[in-house]
């Protein structure tokens, strides 16, 4: 298998199928097509859509099925390895599992637009503006707040183990740092138990090794 | 089961997991929760929230599990229901529905603004208008027409028999059809193959009998 994933400092939607395959230890080959410096442009687009007509990362390579869409892509890895728990075997746990991974895939639209992931920055000065300004976004973290809050044990993760769920929320965890949003202590210790993940802290760690440094993806002040 | 979805002539969400519990034959109740003259506020969002701690339809409620968001609500039914075919049985088949319902769940963001469901509306001259401004509306309309137009037969669905990402796509059918957007013969084809399957025509019409005018759903010209 082959995942094409974009830079690990700024594509948050690469993050996701990329930890599921590193944390049940699925065996894959990365490869990268870095973000050039027009906005999702240039040679970065002319890349991906040699190898996935929608234009986008992630996308997965099987065989020769190609998979997008990182939520396809999960399922997709969820069916092809059934004895791993890629979502929770209890049957509701799971359900609530998928709920939550979906409202993620296609909500929280103020925090994902405002504040985009940039692992290597510190933008607390901004965060503490936009938390001030911004109604919506005050609102999509009390949300996740809510869904987080909700886990099973206070020091484990969102369904039980790790799983395609916290997969899907772990480039919020990084945003919340990054913006040093305000955060109850449940919160802190879910960012604690998701960050101490060997294949999150992987990802972190490759994410401050790179040296790419892509304009339009870094927020204004 | 019951389906707790808002008013029909407008709310896109709702019509697609009530398509596939109509057109697979599963038997549930369904809830309608009308829309307030608040965007998505008022008594609308009090009469959600009762249901669904995340405030927003559709919502799925079987024997006390509740399944919200309407991929994850698809993604139950066919866990729920293994022998009907809700995605498609061939696996490559499979894999593009789960791929194309993901794209369609987190994107299309020009479409879905612009041009907001309202079936019982004739809006081509707005449609025009839009058409000629926005650039990325008409690149999500190309998109849409590139993957409709990869479907295994002319006269048929998108992979194969009706399935998920039918349902996925019927939304864009009707926006197509109330925007007046210059479509090609494919396009056209497949609009009417959807058009009449038995589920989509019983939503279209009961969204045609609605009496409730929502003005903020209702678009400007
Ligand atoms: N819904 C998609 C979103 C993928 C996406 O937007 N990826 C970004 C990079 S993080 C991208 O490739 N953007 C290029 C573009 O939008 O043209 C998913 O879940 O995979
Ligand atoms: N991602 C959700 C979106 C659901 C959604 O936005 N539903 C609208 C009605 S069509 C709603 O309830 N909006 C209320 C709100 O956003 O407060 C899904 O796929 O079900």
């Amino acid at each position: 298998m082959q995942l094409f994933i974009a830079n690990k400092n700024y594509s948050s939607w690469s993050m996701r199928p990329w930890l599921v395959l590193k944390a049940f230890d699925l065996p894959f080959e990365e490869v990268m097509i870095a973000f050039s410096e027009q906005p999702y442009g240039g040679a970065f687009k002319q890349k991906v859509l040699a190898v996935n007509p929608n234009g986008k990362v992630p996308v997965l390579l099987d065989e020769g099925q190609l998979v997008w869409d990182s939520l396809a892509i999960c399922e997709y890895l969820a069916e092809q390895y059934p004895n791993l728990a890629l979502w929770p075997v209890d049957n509701a746990m799971r359900t609530r599992a998928r709920c939550i991974t979906a409202e993620m895939h296609s909500g929280f639209i103020s925090l994902r637009n405002q504040c985009g992931m940039n692992i290597r920055a510190d933008l607390t000065a901004l965060g503490q503006k936009l938390w001030q300004a911004d109604e919506s976004l005050r609102q999509d973290v009390a949300r996740i707040e809510q869904i987080w809050t909700a886990r099973p044990h206070p020091d484990g993760f969102l369904c039980g183990d790790f799983s395609i769920a916290d997969a899907f929320y772990a480039p919020v965890v990084t945003r919340f740092i990054t913006y040093g949003l305000p955060l109850s202590k449940s919160t802190q210790q879910y960012m604690q138990t998701l960050s101490a993940h060997p294949a999150v802290k992987a990802w972190v760690a490759d994410a401050h090794a790179e040296q790419a440094r892509v304009a339009f993806l870094e927020a204004q002040l």
